[in-house]
């Protein structure tokens, strides 16, 4: 078995141009259209007029059609009256043309008419040519009507027609193939159900998302196996035909069933193979037959942001379709970024306007996280030259949202519950107001409201002293601040165990049993906090819990963790067992309410969610899911 | 005849108002559509995960997988062995399934191999589930994918796929049908000559691409007569079929042959009749049987506004798609822009950057001009309490390219030649940097420039003492300035004339002729200067040419003229009069200049017109036009 490594990794600046300068001037040449449905697409030749528009003297109002010279002296001592009968004046309508010998039009608000329409008085003079539409007053045969470039626009086809060219000659959309390849993808069309070991092919459905966005026609092969020879003659096919860009999808990292770097080079050339961006590292530029052909990265952040790096430019270069730079705007870091020096690094951000100005806080890294890139309003990028970017810092963003509706988005930080989705779905589906909620914990919510960075913290942090919920964790943390504290719902906690609960978990003192191991929350989340509280009503020590040590974030990465059989029981909410299929042995219930700066309350965001939250049908579905109580939703505890 | 006059006219904002709360609940439903297709649609129901992603626990690096326990204690002092051959360790690749048994993953670059494979050395431990991507990383199964209203990406795509969502429910593309009416109207797909008369349909190709830039499906029937009963018919059909929306243009004004608003007042209700902007005054806005039927203008500017402001905004709301706001700019505005009270009105304009500040200037007025759309890069509100802006003043512009266009735009103003049609061809073919010409006159130019409000100014102005062109006028209106003046052509002027010369034009003594009547250029045109100059030169006064007086403003419009028959010959440039195939009788030579200000020079932008004007090429084509000479283009004059 052969090991690959990457050959001298480039930046992505030098991969960039040495790309570029290879294709510098490929295109997918002409072709003549219908100028009909030319919108969208780019002149390849300067557009002369055939025709002038107006090609007739035409009336530019409703009126009636005169000599001018007929109206001289007309006024209100002494009005003219025109015989109509007799042909002085002519009825005619917006954009008719001026019958011979006539040289002006008079509004017909400006005409008083005899009952019979025989006559008519007017009390102003018209010059000549006065309210007509001239030849050629607007385009004039022979006349540049756009350069070469020019990117066609909807009035620009009416220019078009208007100027007698039925068809335009422009630059034809570049045809693209993407070739999907791993023994282990299979066709979500396909199957029904997935085979354990299995992935659901996706990458090529995103990069020809992507190609058709930037104006490719795409055709898409059926998925080919981790096979030298198969690869081989699929790309070999690919580039022998009509594609003018082909994509190969993955297999251009250095694992061993890597065939695409070493194809690429035997039929061709290696132009790049690594570049030192993340995600995206494991690009291959090359080049056959004076074809492009890009192997992709199979993390599907990876392909989406190599694609995004070397692909959209190469489609929109080759059509002389403008690459709109990014929307940028300046933001405050809300959490430290770390970040290896020598790569640049694309991190996806969740952003929103605090006061005056924007604020911003990652998602987690990983190129295999789709959700990151769904999730995401905006990237940060960290040159390779850096070593990550500091809390409190000013970062430039790059917008992948409307700027107004970044500004618009309700940051929602702490611990999350699915009721947080659903008020999500519900401002959707009323509301300009997007909600953007990161997970980190409980503790981590209010200190996110202390740091300023976020509208809304979800909270259940328990107060074993007092029993009550998160009051005393406001006053601890916040005390400089206005808080206020509002109910969202009553959910219960449990045991989220195999199916079955075959270990016949029951209780909290289960868990110093030596059969069983227990998958704990962070310290600093609301259910740590609560099975610290039980463990003590029980009388039992941290240390008599095997597993107390192992920490998940997340309810659903503990259930995870017991679904894989890693542990066997982890308390959560009912939701994230259902989720999947585990059993659940409730073992209380909690409060989890959301905490809000005062001075928030007043923002129609805000306004919204409070809105939703005391509706009736909100309350309905929550209830409907299970593990919920809404008996006090609503109600305001500081 | 019956002559109809508006119903009470609405602003804008209360025919938005009113037209949006009919059909404010209004859409074309929902539909089901394949997940690889769905990017650009918007979801009418949340989507949740049926799969988790990962769905196995699987390699996140290319390596080999181990037990962690059998790495502990590794370093660089004591190595450990791993036997590959028993299965100790088991080589994978990125993705693929973690075998059962084993826990972590140790990157192959980690990894000592020996020759045959067989073994291999580790000199760091590895912790469990490191290097391994868990199930549900990324998506657990049950979770909110996307809320409704969402607007999938390409990203989304991956994400509905992996989490095993084949389709998605998502709102239907509305529906939209467009009756273009009007009995001159002619389809120029389906005539190779246009009668005298009539009229090229082009409305409705516009409305078609604006309506699918909005998401519409559309369909355009064939041009229908102004008859009040095949109106009728054909508005009954559109209504009765699956159309979501009907628009017929036009007949949405006041005159005889305006039957539109009588039709849908029989057949349903009109709820807006005339909207107090202009372009776009003559819009009706009505229902039938439930479904929104619009009226829209005829003219084509009138037609593009009044279905930007009502027609796209109902079929993006139809679908939930956001409705993006306009970017704006500030801007210094370089002319008195008066306007009528009463009215909002939407003025094209040409914008660019000079200095540090974005400079405007506005294009013509005319609903019927279509090339103030298609040369216009912003557009310019002035509200119905205003009558005008004045020059100097500070405007918000509502941009139609991107900023960075803008910017990068060369603004040329003063008089037109032809050849600044080639430069920004040019310009397009091989550069960012597009240039926009407003054509004012030499003088304009000049004045233009002596205000700040242009890069480049086109001028011809002869001074009669000296014999010279623009030294003496840039010297006298420009002193304070540092000029550069720059030699674009030599060029012919002569009279345009009738096909034939029928009326023996020969000299500018012939203008002096009883029989003759001329046609002038404005004053300040270095055309007018030049025939002053001939006149004084032949002896004669202004007063023995009939139409000395009469004055048009481009060279085009005086070709126009003449070929109207409303006068006999008018001096101009070669080009002009073979656009209209007109006759030339050459009557002297000029030289055409740029005047750019020496700040100018260094820009990239000027850099790049200057290098274009010195090419061959450029030179070659210039002379392939007739009529001029390059024997000191690119010439520095000052």
């Amino acid at each position: 078995m052969k090991r690959k490594i990457y050959l001298n990794m480039q930046p992505l600046a030098e991969a960039n141009s040495c790309f570029t300068q290879q294709f510098s001037q490929y295109s997918a040449n002409n072709e003549t259209i219908a100028s009909h449905g030319a919108s969208g697409r780019v002149t390849a030749k300067p557009v002369t007029a055939r025709l002038s528009s107006p090609s007739f003297h035409g009336a530019a109002m409703d009126g009636i059609a005169v000599r001018a010279a007929d109206s001289f002296g007309a006024s209100d001592e002494s009005p003219v009256t025109l015989d109509i009968t007799s042909g002085q004046a002519v009825f005619i309508n917006t954009g008719h043309p001026l019958p011979d010998g006539y040289d002006a039009v008079i509004m017909i608000e400006h005409v008083l008419l005899a009952n019979d329409e025989t006559t008519g008085i007017i009390r102003a003079p018209v010059y000549p040519w006065q309210n007509v539409r001239k030849v050629g007053e607007d385009i004039v045969a022979t006349e540049l009507l756009f350069p070469s470039n020019h990117l066609i626009t909807p009035p620009d086809v009416a220019a078009l027609l208007t100027a007698g060219c039925p068809e335009v000659e422009v630059w034809k959309r570049p045809r693209i193939t993407i070739i999907p390849t791993g023994s282990e993808l299979v066709d979500l069309r396909k199957c029904s159900v997935i085979a354990p070991g299995k992935t659901i092919e996706s990458n090529s459905a995103v990069l020809a998302a992507l190609a058709r966005n930037a104006g490719a026609d795409v055709s898409v092969t059926p998925i080919i196996k981790d096979d030298y020879a198969t690869i081989k003659k699929h790309l070999k096919q690919a580039v022998a035909s009509d594609a003018d860009v082909v994509v190969i999808n993955a297999g251009s990292s250095a694992g061993s069933a890597d065939y695409t770097v070493q194809i690429i080079g035997e039929l061709g050339q290696v132009l790049v193979h690594g570049v030192t961006i993340m995600p995206g590292k494991p690009t291959i530029l090359g080049k056959i037959d004076n074809k492009p052909v890009i192997g992709s990265p199979g993390y599907p952040v990876s392909a989406i942001i190599s694609f995004e790096q070397f692909v959209v430019p190469l489609l929109k270069k080759m059509q002389e379709l403008e690459q709109p730079l990014p929307i940028t705007a300046r933001a405050v870091l809300g959490r430290d970024i770390p970040s290896r020096g020598g790569i640049e690094e694309f991190r996806r951000m969740i952003s929103g306007r605090i006061g005056d100005h924007l604020v911003t806080v990652p998602l987690k890294k990983g190129a295999g996280a789709i959700t990151t890139l769904t999730r995401a309003n905006s990237i940060l990028r960290i040159p390779a030259s850096s070593e990550g970017e500091t809390r409190g810092s000013d970062v430039q963003l790059e917008l992948l949202r409307p700027r107004k509706q970044i500004e618009n988005t309700i940051l929602c930080t702490g611990s999350h519950d699915l009721c947080l989705d659903i008020i999500h779905d519900y401002l959707k589906k009323s509301s300009p107001y997007p909600m953007a909620s990161t997970h980190v914990g409980s503790l981590g919510g209010i200190l996110a409201v202390r740091d300023e960075m976020t509208h809304i913290a979800g909270s259940h942090l328990l107060d074993p002293e007092s029993g009550d919920y998160n009051t005393s964790y406001v006053r601890h943390y916040l005390e400089d601040k206005d808080i206020a504290l509002i109910t969202l719902v009553h959910r219960q906690q449990g045991f989220m165990v195999q199916p079955g609960n075959p270990l016949r978990i029951k209780s909290i003192k289960d868990l110093a049993r030596d059969d069983i191991t227990f998958i704990n929350r962070q310290a600093g989340s609301g259910t740590r906090v609560l099975l610290d509280h039980e463990l003590r009503k029980a009388g039992l020590e941290a240390d008599a819990v095997s597993g107390y040590n192992l920490e998940e974030y997340t309810h659903m990465a503990v259930a995870v963790s017991v679904l894989a059989g890693k542990t066997d029981a982890g308390l959560g909410i009912l939701a994230a067992a259902r989720a999947l299929s585990l059993d659940f042995v409730p073992v209380t219930e909690e409060r989890y309410d959301l905490i809000i700066p005062r001075d928030f309350l007043d923002l129609p965001s805000i306004q919204q969610v409070l809105s939703i939250i005391s509706s009736d049908e909100f309350k309905k579905t929550v209830e409907a899911m299970g593990g919920y109580s809404t008996r006090e939703t609503g109600n305001q505890i500081l």
